[in-house]
């Protein structure tokens, strides 16, 4: 093929890879979506060569697909036009701390772990954690979140400027360091969350913050689902600014204990955690246990140390991998509605209801501090039956959430899976994203059939 | 002229005017921007009503310009090119109030204070407050914040969801109810800031906030700008959740005093405030003492009943209108540069210098928490040598703040006046901008020549 003869003229053999192996690992993500290969995986180092990828595109119409590690949930990295993988792993460096302005500005292959561990040294940390370690560049892209966003807020929230190619090579900064503009139309969100088919980013500039003075981490134990959501909304109510708040029903903390060794009740638990001075904290904590108490939570247990902390969060993080090895052969599956805070406790009701309905067995975890929960389902892919229902419990609960004013992904994104969702949720809008796609990549080569269907 | 006589078919004759002093109330702004008349000022009661004026404006190719109150600085809503003024008077509603989601739907024409008046009495507020009591839809317009954005965020922080009637009349919503979404393109974000160019609001879903538990009020007085500025950095990385946090300069503290009757001291203040519970609040108001005193503060007065605190705010709020009502006759020319946090001490003694070497008189004001600070002129419009030398003295102020990562304007926008400056910012995303617009007014009606030329 042409574009992999001018890919190696541009890069040399050893950076463009048409192994079989390399192909098969960039053909999949961590979900059930069926796995497509690209062309080629090639491995840039520097923005001019990424540049120099797209104009080969471009000139020989064939699909870029950009790739972090792979952690995406919703077939996004999977090349189902084939074409070629722009793994960004070589592009992996901290380019510079500027510490008094709390920014960091790093390549798009660094994962959050990667930087937070360099962060340290300088006090500060970046509070964005998916569950996957993914790469800072893959996060942008899906516009992740995590335990922390209640308080820090999500992936869009952090960006203060992105270096992006074009799908014609042209290279643009997108934002400034300045900390608010009002200066031209706001690009920095626009290329946040759109998962490779607008652009692809080469630096990344983000907000980082600095650590906190002092953290306390509990767990919450409540005899129902219910009243455990009702207690975080009457917290946020309260103004009491938690800095994490997670939601783990008894099935999911089965999985959990078994995963991770611990031996924490298997009953529905409010993870949370609280951020401040040391004054303040110990305010909001006996507010916090005050509202829980008296809606019914059992015990709550308070992490002081912070190894025992450590091992709460570690446990939260590796709940879907808990459920993955758990299930050998199958398959993850998992919905991400995400609601105004007034109906979530409603809609996680709805949801295990309908997974009785359905005779589905799965979990239902949460960043419900805003309004976000997942039912984890294990699946089998070749049971076109069991495929079919899931299908359907999904839809439901899409419907269900779009219906009162909420969204059918609150931080995995579209991909391909949730593309049929994007008129019902975005009506006219759609078009307008639609018209913003195809002016700014009239020959659709950015990550094709992804968000929106291949022109 | 046509355009005329179908939206009187549309609206009546009481809603469509063409009288000369209700032109002239919409040819101009608060700034020293030339003025121009459109040919007709419209006053709409519903989104259909605007849909339907924006479908005749593009059947006769004729601007529409959305009008808020016309309090913006930089020309945005004066009709260089004629057209029809969509005054939003008659739309200032509030629409719902969702006390348990913190989210309020308004109407675009309502103001802030209006707003905030209604909020109250759910315990709720709504931080943004620029100097004018402006409209939510012209704020939204133009990515406006104020003296609370260091803590609350900037109107783009706010906008949960956005109707906007687009050029070709179609209706769209820009976002949902949910506190974050992965789904499509974020659309909110390029919306806002937008100055009437791509789309005119005509229901906004807002975030709003619970009335702090306890809210502290201070004067600060240091012996130099510099020292203030450091201060102001200092509390920042000490990760103290300072709420507000304005310098005004000795020059400017004297318009405040005459103008509000005050008699606070007349040298470099900060005027800053917390936000807390009561023990954390203690906790930060002592370390912030520390802080001040150890950088030079001469004095720190608490303004502790709120009838202080009030009109310290007041004084603060209308200090742009102390500068106009202080030289009649003239009019207020105002820089905005915003830069990141590190660069502000030396921006602002720049800025002072210049001032100096210009033999330029003003004062120095500004949102220094966000990096961001005005410098205050009162200016002859009709003095040839007077405009040149001050558009020179704001170039410099310009090019010195994006030189080093700042951009021209933290809050005012471009409108007309910084429109020369956005390549300079932007370089290449410029285009993109250019790009994005044509796609969605391809007619260019809207708002024609703010931020990008009329093509
Ligand atoms: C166990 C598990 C738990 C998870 N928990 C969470 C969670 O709590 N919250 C959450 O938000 N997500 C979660 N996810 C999803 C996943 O981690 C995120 O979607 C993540 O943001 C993807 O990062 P990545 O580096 O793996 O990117 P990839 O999966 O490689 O790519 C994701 C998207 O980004 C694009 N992309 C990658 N790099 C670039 C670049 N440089 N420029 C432009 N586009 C690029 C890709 O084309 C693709 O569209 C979880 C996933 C797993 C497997
Ligand atoms: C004394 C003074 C102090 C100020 N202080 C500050 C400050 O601290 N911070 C700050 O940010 N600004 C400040 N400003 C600027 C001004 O208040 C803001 O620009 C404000 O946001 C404009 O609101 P408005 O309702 O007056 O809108 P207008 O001036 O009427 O319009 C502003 C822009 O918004 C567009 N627009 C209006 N309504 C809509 C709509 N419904 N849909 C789409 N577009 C619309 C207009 O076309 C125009 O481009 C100050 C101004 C003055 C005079």
């Amino acid at each position: 093929m042409d574009h992999i003869t001018a890919l190696v003229e541009l890069l040399s053999e050893d950076r463009v890879s048409t192994n079989e192996t390399t192909l098969r690992n960039h053909g999949k993500d961590e979900s059930h979506h069926t796995e497509a290969l690209p062309h080629a995986v090639v491995f840039p180092k520097s923005t001019e060569e990424v540049s120099g990828i797209n104009k080969i595109a471009s000139q020989y119409e064939v699909p870029v697909i950009p790739f972090g590690l792979g952690s995406s949930l919703e077939g996004h990295v999977i090349p189902y036009q084939g074409g070629i993988t722009v793994d960004f792993s070589l592009m992996n460096q901290i380019i510079e701390i500027r510490e008094n302005d709390f920014l960091v500005k790093v390549q798009p292959g660094i994962t959050r772990t990667q930087l937070n561990k360099a962060l340290k040294q300088y006090g500060l940390f970046f509070p964005v954690d998916p569950g996957a370690d993914a790469t800072i560049g893959g996060m942008i892209a899906t516009n992740a979140s995590g335990t922390t966003s209640v308080r820090y807020g999500v992936m869009s929230d952090q960006v203060r400027n992105l270096e992006v190619v074009l799908a014609d090579g042209n290279i643009i900064q997108t934002g400034s360091l300045a900390v608010k503009s009002s200066s031209g139309y706001h690009l920095n969100s626009l290329f946040v969350g759109s998962e490779g088919t607008l652009g692809l980013f080469t630096e990344i500039t983000l907000q980082v913050y600095g650590i906190p003075e002092y953290t306390t981490a509990a767990r919450a134990v409540f005899p129902t689902v219910s009243q455990a959501v009702d207690a975080v909304v009457k917290i946020l109510q309260a103004g009491i600014p938690i800095a994490r708040c997670e939601l783990v029903d008894s099935y999911s903390m089965k999985q959990v204990n078994h995963h991770s060794k611990t031996n924490y009740l298997e009953a529905p638990t409010l993870f949370v955690e609280f951020h401040g001075n040391e004054a303040g904290l110990a305010q909001d904590v006996e507010f916090t246990q005050e509202i829980v108490y008296d809606l019914g939570c059992q015990e709550i247990i308070f992490e002081n140390d912070s190894k025992a902390a450590y091992q709460l969060w570690e446990a939260r993080h590796n709940l879907a991998y808990a459920f993955i090895h758990g299930a050998s052969g199958k398959k993850l599956l998992v919905t991400d509605v995400c609601l105004p805070i007034s109906e979530l406790a409603g809609a996680i009701n709805n949801a295990r209801k309908t997974l009785e309905e359905f005779a589905l067995v799965g979990g239902i975890v949460g960043h419900v501090g805003d309004g976000n929960f997942h039912v984890l389902l294990m699946v089998d892919k070749n049971d076109p039956k069991e495929m079919e229902l899931t299908e359907k419990f999904t839809e439901h609960l899409v419907k269900y959430a779009i219906a009162r004013g909420g969204t059918c992904t609150g931080e995995h994104g579209v991909g391909v899976g949730k593309k049929k969702y994007q008129r019902l949720e975005h009506g006219a809008a759609y078009d307008v994203m639609i018209t913003i796609k195809k002016a700014l990549d009239p020959k659709c080569i950015l990550n094709p059939d992804k968000i929106i269907d291949k022109y």
